[in-house]
């Protein structure tokens, strides 16, 4: 009993110095996490209070709203579109080939603010002189690729808009982005292809026709019509029509930013729940080698490899 | 002044037995155009009164509004989404190959209404099975073969749902629709790429500009993302960034459907307006070849074509 009580007492003295507070924000979810100085994870608030839904620019009432009662003295890091110019404060981009040291070097504090501070996003200008950002995966790919123990991946972090990234020893040298996620959303729900459509479990089988036909003749433009034929001539019933027109996506992606030679080494898919199953299906289907990290996991040991680095340059 | 009387009166007699009308009925427009029996256009009206327009199945109201005192006892021809599952009456698509022949071998008579006539569509089953359908385009195509006189032809019907047609010896083998029109309206509409949009003029700097990405590595679905990016960083105006979209859109359908050798033959654009003319820059920034054919031209021409196949079968 008394050294239980003693050990409460240790936690409550450390629990001051060592916690600190990682934040994701992103344009539709707002999520905070609680760790302690090894990066365990002790406590987790999510709310749909993505940087879109913030009213007024109150961002400084969201986030304290839900850190109330969490340690109110530790530093708090946050990643993701709450850096952009739509979020609390804009930061600019950190240029392509970036390694995390690069990224540690440039957290910016919230100027009246200054306990929070926010991870830049990268910038990659492709040869042809193509732009292509992001903000929050960054810290995703450092936390993948520290959770995995690799120094040379290809990392696909699928989503609304799909990140690809190229990484070699540690340091993220180019990334391509794939609206696949929007435009499945958007053809759903505003397209010809949609009125065709109902709602139901996922169709294996026609989401496998789908990533087959994404390598057939005529490119994507053609190949999204084929989701109305297959409905109107009865080869995928209604239920099975979303499943088609993801394979198709997918199957699109997955051509086009998968490199043909990895090496032996596995993709880093960086995701969780469907989606992730939907790309792992994906990825088997193809014969390319893929391994999984949890999202959340990469998340979290991104932004705690961020706030270490800082921590420890502080006390040299 | 007598001579002219009489002219009238010859008209007048000749039209009771020899005008017919000849009807383009699709998914937003209604037009009927009055043709003499040399297939001389005598008079055109237009509605938006596309099937999708015409409230409770009321077609036949519809048609007799738009055709009041026009010859009231001649054949009327109806070409388009009016032989749909959702227009009058549903009239089952003709397989490729198919020559005009084929096709003018089953108009299809409305029922409760014979004075009436619909032009089937057409469908192709390609070797990898996929299907592909058109209804009112088929009309088009071998009215355009006829304009231009030609019977080996690569043929291109921009819109909504592009059509590439090939045909061979006056007969179409096959032919690939792309979804080129409604995508880049959906993207401009609902995408977060519209909301950096602006209105304006056509822009054809940027639109080459997206031309020339469509070749880029990476497919449509990262292109795309540059539309964002571009504007971002300031590349392309807000009004220039429709026209970057649209073409990297065409870019990618003319890559994707235009054959690699033409044997000399220009490709025949069906199509007018400024449509017509984004199209034909597109083909010359290529190099590709190409006559542009109108494509209300090809619409009576390929409907007089059939109308008059019929009444000389009716005559032998």
């Amino acid at each position: 009993m008394l050294e239980t009580l003693n050990e409460a007492t240790i936690n409550t003295e450390t629990a001051e110095s060592s916690t600190s507070i990682l934040v994701d924000w992103g344009t539709t979810n707002l999520r905070a996490y609680l760790v302690d100085n090894s990066g365990e994870v002790l406590e987790t608030r999510q709310r749909q209070q993505g940087i879109r839904n913030v009213g007024d620019g109150k961002f400084a009432d969201a986030i304290t709203e839900i850190l109330k009662d969490w340690d109110s003295t530790c530093p708090v890091l946050m990643s993701g579109m709450i850096g952009s110019a739509q979020g609390w404060h804009e930061v600019p981009y950190v240029n392509c080939p970036s390694s995390i040291e690069d990224i540690a070097h440039v957290l910016t504090p919230i100027s009246d603010n200054p306990r929070y501070s926010i991870v830049p996003g990268v910038l990659y200008q492709a040869p042809d002189e193509m732009f292509d950002v992001m903000r929050g995966e960054e810290v995703q790919i450092f936390g993948a690729l520290d959770l995995s123990k690799q120094k040379d991946a290809v990392l696909c972090l699928p989503g609304t808009h799909s990140k690809w990234a190229y990484v070699k020893g540690g340091v993220l040298e180019s990334f391509s982005t794939s609206m696949t996620g929007e435009i499945y959303s958007i053809l759903k729900t505003h397209s010809i292809l949609g009125a065709l459509m109902s709602d139901g479990p996922d169709d294996e089988a026609a989401f496998n026709k789908g990533l087959e036909r994404s390598g057939a003749e005529g490119g994507l433009l053609h190949h999204l019509f084929s989701t109305r034929t297959e409905g109107l001539f009865d080869q995928i019933r209604p239920e099975g029509l979303p499943s088609y027109m993801s394979g198709i996506l997918l199957g699109h992606e997955l051509r086009n930013s998968a490199p043909s030679e990895l090496n032996g080494n596995p993709v880093l898919l960086v995701s969780e729940g469907i989606l992730g199953q939907k790309y792992m299906s994906a990825f088997e289907y193809f014969g390319i080698p893929v391994q999984l990290v949890s999202a959340e996991d990469a998340t979290v040991r991104g932004l705690s490899l961020l706030q270490n680095i800082v921590a420890t340059k502080g006390k040299k």
